[in-house]
């Protein structure tokens, strides 16, 4: 303590006027919240605001010490940025899901603590030395892997979304849950450290019947699904790291299944086998669920591909405006399992004008794109929808477009256009509109 | 619970042949692990390994619902992936370091839980509501910032490194700490939101004779630094989010400095004042601190870009090598503060031949790249250097070059090439070669 406070008589603290408590400042603090400051408005310093004309609390005791958090959690102050789960979805939080705070973060990044996930038996509890991936079936050589073992192969990074088909699900046949973050939080964007899969399917050696691959993980459920060869060749990629450290034990530890572009359930986590077939397992995973009935009763399957969709994140349901009028960011997230997104638009008034967002940075292939519109609002009601465009050329949907197409049975591939109305005080509401 | 049994009962479970008992899964994995598998060693599957031709543990079961984890924290068997201090290192965790532990990450991205945190009088505790912003001095109209009015100017995206100047100041005069967590964990990467500070420093007007600014956080060291004006309005940045999430306590929530490619130091956390000034300050941290004292004993100052260097994060002395000979993978970080990384250079033999590391992506202006050398080890004794170029022709000099010019007195800025001595068994050792 001798040294930090030593430290802290050295410091020049230049703005100290006098000492103040606790209370004085939350009071202060709430007479400058009536004075409705905007960006660009100035407010001379030192005049009325005891927050920066009196020595801060902050200022004035040393703080929590570096062997605190060996592992940093989140500032209590931001609780409820958490993962969330919707209690009428599933008759049991086994085989549930929870959801992405999309409406709270910014950026692209999902860290791993907040990303959704999805299981179908529960999150299971693998350890490292027990790991084994078996690759069998139309090979040469059937091999097993220790995880030590796949840490050998050449490793490459890669940042992809994985986005659960379910994912807006829930609004096919109306305006349903009130947040982006159950609307559309059943995604997260992630740095992957692993090897391509056709690594080791080379090095078992493919036969030339080889045409499909079935995954499936060491789960209870195991979530089998089949993969066209040409995929597992291509892109698909063992995963050991997310965000540059281990998996979370709910995403797969110590191992999962990363299949750019298309829809989560095929991501297998806990990886235990890869069998080369010449057809498919029509698993239950993708007969019974995973497939969208139509219209007619019949049904679409090998629904792969995550198409083109954006969402705005803010202003959104669980994140209203809270200034009466002037500079607002409208920001969100767009993405398509066919590449890269190259262009967003926003509509303020539900359709009738669209303005061209600004992508934070140029989209990558099938991971997550930010955008923003930064606009001056007048303070009245909005119809805020935004649209996303691929490097395919392919335009995101109405509701209404998709509606015309697939019917009302879907339960999976919800990618229309979503509306939000913003309304005169700033708060936020899941809508449709025609 | 029947939602989650049922489903369970209706998956094909292929492989299952009997249950069980966990002590047999034991068992079974230590004699597998002694038929030293390697990369490329193809074993059959179904032949002795109970832990393939048995239902493992984690398929009989179902694991932890979604509701588990709102905020999920790595899994047990990571426990030892955390931050850690050296406690000789100052006389109080007031006002000390705790280091990465880049030795046991990949990829790019540091998780913000376990990202070096540094700090001069403990890591405080300041409410948004409670945040204040203070642009003063040679400008226009000095101002004063709500949280709330950051979040209304345009947001941009940036990943950058941030180093802190004293990063391997502790191998100036020789190997000191077996590690490269303790040599070389006073680092992180993250992708932050927020606004470019000349955004702000514009809305007060800056006045023309303006020259440098002079940035204080809001704690009880307040850590004053100046910055000439140049870098203030070209890369400088106003920080509210990191990796997508707020930031944490330790790295300054609500908002921090981003002075990208210049010494950590500069970063200022808490940020809560920004002077606008016709000269610079020469605070404590740029004048008895944060300068380098030469062999004749002048100090060099102003010494605030971090000059490019790299590191092989593994192996190391914490990650070992676990396999007698074979495919191994070497992989390592490598940054430079004057821009991006265009090439490292990889040796084995302490310097005598250099191969060329493939780097994981091309590298990014002030962000770390990740580099791997795929090699088959013959099992013996390497002496590993990693040598990074930037983009401005500059090649990571050797800890010789490097005290030939600054002689042994310096504590900052040491960029010099590490190396690991890996010996016969795998073991890694910090040492010299001259």
């Amino acid at each position: 303590m001798l040294d930090a406070l030593c430290f802290w008589l050295e410091t020049d603290l230049i703005m100290v006027k006098r000492k103040t408590t606790r209370r004085a400042f939350l009071k202060g603090s709430v007479a400058i919240g009536g004075a409705a400051l905007t960006a660009g408005t100035s407010v001379k310093a030192g005049e009325g605001d005891p927050l920066i004309t009196e020595t801060q609390e902050w200022a004035q005791f040393t703080g929590d010490g570096v062997d605190a958090t060996p592992y940093g959690m989140p500032i209590d102050f931001e609780s409820d940025v958490v993962r969330r789960n919707v209690e009428w979805l599933t008759a049991d939080t086994i085989s549930s899901v929870n959801f992405t705070p999309i409406h709270a973060l910014d950026g692209t990044i999902t860290p791993q603590g907040c990303a959704f996930e999805r299981n179908h038996s529960g999150a299971i509890e693998l350890p490292k030395e027990d790991y084994r991936l078996m690759i069998n079936g139309l090979v040469d050589r059937p091999l097993v892997f220790t995880y030590e073992d796949l840490e050998r192969f050449p490793r490459e990074n890669h940042v992809y979304f994985c986005e659960c088909a379910a994912n807006t699900g829930m609004e096919w046949a109306g305006a349903q849950l009130n947040g982006a973050q159950f609307t559309h939080g059943m995604i997260h964007n992630m740095e992957y450290t692993g090897i391509p899969l056709r690594t080791i399917l080379n090095e078992a050696g493919l036969k030339s019947e080889g045409s499909w691959i079935f995954v499936e993980g060491a789960d209870a459920s195991s979530n089998g699904r089949s993969i066209p060869i040409e995929k597992a060749l291509d892109d698909v990629f063992v995963a050991f790291k997310a965000n540059g450290e281990a998996l979370r034990k709910e995403h797969g530890y110590p191992v999962r299944l990363v299949v750019p572009g298309w829809e989560g359930n095929m991501w297998v986590k806990w990886l235990r086998r890869v069998e080369v077939t010449d057809q498919p397992i029509e698993s239950r995973e993708e007969t019974s669920k995973y497939t969208d009935t139509l219209a007619d009763g019949t049904s679409r399957k090998w629904t792969w591909v995550m198409d083109a969709k954006s969402v705005i994140t803010s202003p959104s349901p669980q994140a209203p405006i809270t200034h009466k009028s002037g500079p607002l960011v409208i920001s969100g997230l767009a993405w398509s399992g066919h590449g890269a997104i190259t262009r967003v638009d926003v509509t303020l008034d539900g359709g009738k004008n669209w303005f061209q967002a600004r992508l934070a940075k140029p989209g990558e292939r099938k991971a997550l794109t930010r955008f923003y519109l930064d606009i001056d609002w007048n303070g009245k009601d909005m119809f805020l929808q935004s649209r996303a465009h691929d490097e395919t050329g392919y335009v995101q949907p109405t509701k209404e477009q998709l509606r015309n197409v697939r019917g009302l049975n879907s339960i999976y591939h919800n990618n229309c256009i979503q509306t939000w109305w913003v309304k005169k005080g700033g708060e936020v509401e899941n809508v449709e509109v025609s």
